[in-house]
């Protein structure tokens, strides 16, 4: 299979960046091939504005959702965004490396998704291709994360709350709306607190999952 | 009462750069004092990075939490930075004014929390200063927002599911959590499919809410 792994960590050295290198060369070895889009080796812009529509409709009123339409019927795309689409049609399998900020994803990946998921091309209003016919169905994508806290800060009683509350909302409204099926997510909780051996069975854990995706 | 409006949408022409104004006059009338940080004119960066850090603590390993930590205690926090920490320490009540993209925040608004609330500023892992003990305690916030979909998309029998776990999440792992009290939300469901009566009247509403604040 095809697996693209986007990945949104600023220290290559990170436990998040081990996990992205531990997915590409145990997906490679599984026979699948793989590609990396690393957001912040590549200075993905995060953030979604005037400049990423140069030929507009409406050069009045910016709104965002009519200019993507736009943009794909005129095949004006930006070409920093028309690669991650390439990558997002090419894969069978979108695999998100990052670290939960704010009980959520860091701004650079966030901004990956407005920029890339186009109203015309990961959803369609005009003609309601959204969920069971959206346009990525077919797909499977899962989130694998790091948190600072320890798990038993995100259950129901403790501080945070249930974090996998949460995640299902994500995998909602942002994978299965496009058509996508949402994987189980891959989280790994107060690495910081844990054992060099507790941090090996995490990362023994995720080869496991990889193998069998 | 100081209020700070963090806003973020790219087109002042939008709804929510209309509902910003209606908060700015509403509140000045009221005799508060009223600052604002729009995001897209300050062009604010969004993304936490090395270069948020140009005096490292750590050079070879970046770890953020850290860093902040450092840069606070060393006093070389960036200047833009900074002047976003100070208005939050001005103010006595924030209010968050954007536009939901993926059930979630705009990237740009994302980022302002990734860089703005400082381990050290907004929270204090190493001594605890977290919910009742939060360094930011005896502050208010509110989200004010607008979706495209209707309020009907997003209940529990909606294909959103209940947007209102997830606020509730936020209010708690992003307000609370640096001891500011949650004030109820503001939004406004699928505009786009009102009646120039119906819009009235929602604007209408943030007023009465804005005058009570």
């Amino acid at each position: 299979m095809n697996v693209l792994i986007v990945y949104a960590h600023p220290e290559p050295e990170s436990l998040n960046g081990t996990l992205k290198e531990l997915a590409v060369d145990t997906l490679k070895k599984e026979g699948h091939q793989v590609q990396v889009s690393d957001l912040y080796a590549l200075k993905f812009k995060a953030v979604l504005d005037e400049t990423d529509f140069p030929e507009r409709m409406n050069r009045e009123l910016f709104n965002p959702i009519m200019e993507q339409l736009n943009s794909i019927e005129k095949d004006v795309i930006p070409q920093e965004i028309k690669q991650q689409m390439d990558k997002v049609l090419w894969a069978d399998v979108l695999i998100f490396q990052f670290p939960i900020w704010w009980s959520n994803f860091p701004a650079i990946l966030k901004g990956w998704f407005d920029r890339v998921f186009y109203n015309g091309f990961a959803f369609n209003l005009a003609d309601m291709q959204l969920y069971d016919n959206g346009p990525l169905k077919g797909k499977k994508a899962m989130f694998s994360f790091t948190t600072g806290a320890p798990r038993v800060l995100y259950t129901v009683e403790g501080p945070h709350g249930e974090i996998e509350q949460l995640l299902n909302y994500f995998h909602h409204v942002m994978f299965e709306f496009v058509g996508m099926e949402a994987l189980p997510y891959f989280g790994i909780f107060g690495p910081g607190d844990m054992s060099l051996k507790e941090r090996e069975a995490e990362l023994d854990r995720f080869q496991e999952i990889l193998k069998n995706i």
